[in-house]
């Protein structure tokens, strides 16, 4: 089972990468959880998907191979970053070649305040939903404040959170099966 | 009165960008309306707040300068655009030095569908509200399907959505005096 | 297959009404659609789930007994009705009896505005995802206005919603399966 | 200074009810909070508009005589309660006769969760734009979990939340001066 999996944060020491290698441990045996690189992209313009840039169709390719897709997203003034909705429109682009259709999407973010992103998950998932992915609705992952989530080397200090995790996993992987 | 606007898109002939001209047509005599330019700007990433970007900068100096903010956006993916997001995020940073604080807020779009954008104006405003902008709620303008609205030289042809324009920047006048 | 439907509106010659009967008429001879009651339900109160209204248990238990959940809803103040909410409110309750759970949800609304409940359906799905429902986010059902829809006898006489609406029941079908 | 304070809430006991209670100890001299019952209206039918149930012109009426509408909501099912938004519907009708129109809103909730209410008034945020309200977004008023806030008499007991409530009863006092 290959999931991609993208951080809307493109800063070093993201909480949400730090998510991810958390969940690229925690994965079970068959699953493998590769992390998509997003801040090569341009922003993105109808006009030039006549010359498809190279990095935006190496982000679809990632994602039509997958069996599922994770994002985990921080919270940027109430919804979720610009770098990852410039990522979300490449990648259904061009028309009628929307590279998430029919996959399996499990949502998730970590902030540094105590509402953990949920308004930022709301709208994404609206727009999931509107590019045909199976959204996962339960559990909802909304983690922060992120400094009693992990320590400063980025391990999960809060063992609820890795079940919570663990439980997300699996509701991901029967959605994939 | 020094009103500043934003197109959601950057390709050449956007219908939004169309709007915004006709704006500026529409524009009461005490009202200017100076077009932004958002496609030069970086992918956000905290880590480059500490060189922030001069096209950022100058994003900032223009919103703060101004009497209120026009924003013309199309709907992608049911939300409003990444390239549109990443120039709020932009803006809004770094901490404490929000560029939109207290600034009157027109919100419009125009899509090639009936919707109008309505989905990603209601995401949109309330990221400016969290801002702690003023938004205008009425009129609402959601203005589709593009084709019965301008003709291909891009003049605005419906008179009713003229109408609804001039309401609009009377709100905008009255808010942002 | 036995589906349950829910009209949004209570009032007589509702246009939701009307769609889910144009449902029963097109649903195809192994799903089996029964429209549920909400008018006769309490204003949900906590304090009264000790004594749980035998209209709301009803509710509940057609809920549960089914294989999937229609709910047509029209759109009031830009999201969808109280009454509608008050009904899911009911449902969801009491704490870890949630009837929605895990069952497929085909969401669609028709308004006599041309935006058709588009952003009423957004606030809707991001309920529904909560309440771990599958909800089918393709093809979206964002049907207005209501009077190039429907005659005055209630028949659907626009060819492109039936197709679009026979293709809803198939994902529907597909995913109940 | 007339303010008019809705909970979203019906049981005895509520948190926000409790919220409400401390606003009108926390209010400015020159204000007044009346709190409006919302549990006696019927469920929203545009039928019974021609009979305009009373219970739903004496809400009208408070609305219209006030300078100001507080909210304060719980969160059921990630909106706002489906009592809640009948009570906005009736008041909101009938057509052309929105009480809310040009009122100042202010928005808060409490919930015995962390998040707060948060998604909630997103939506709840939107619909009070639409209905032409002039919405406060700062300071954002997501209250929880409530245990720690009220003590077991109804008292507030968090001092940052006490200043939060006087800095929020401030920006209303401003807007609705």
């Amino acid at each position: 089972m290959n999931i991609v999996a993208i951080s809307g944060s493109l800063r070093k020491g993201s909480h949400n990468a730090m998510l991810i290698h958390v969940l690229q441990e925690l994965a079970p045996a068959e699953m493998k959880i590769q992390e998509l690189n997003i801040g090569n992209l341009p922003l993105y313009n109808t006009d030039d998907e006549a010359a498809f840039p190279a990095e935006a169709k190496a982000l679809k390719d990632a994602i039509e191979a997958s069996d599922g897709v994770i994002i985990a997203t921080p919270e940027y003034n109430r919804s979720f970053p610009g770098v990852l909705k410039n990522a979300i429109d490449w990648a259904s682009r061009p028309w009628g070649k929307n590279s998430f259709a029919k996959k399996p999407a499990l949502i998730m973010g970590v902030s540094i305040g105590k509402i953990g992103t949920a308004v930022a998950q709301s709208h994404l998932k609206e727009v999931l939903l509107y590019l045909d992915m199976r959204v996962i609705g339960q559990p909802e992952l909304y983690l922060g404040p992120a400094s009693g989530i992990f320590d400063e080397a980025g391990n999960l200090t809060d063992s609820a959170v890795r079940e919570l995790l663990a439980k997300a996993l699996a509701a991901l992987a029967s959605s994939a099966a």
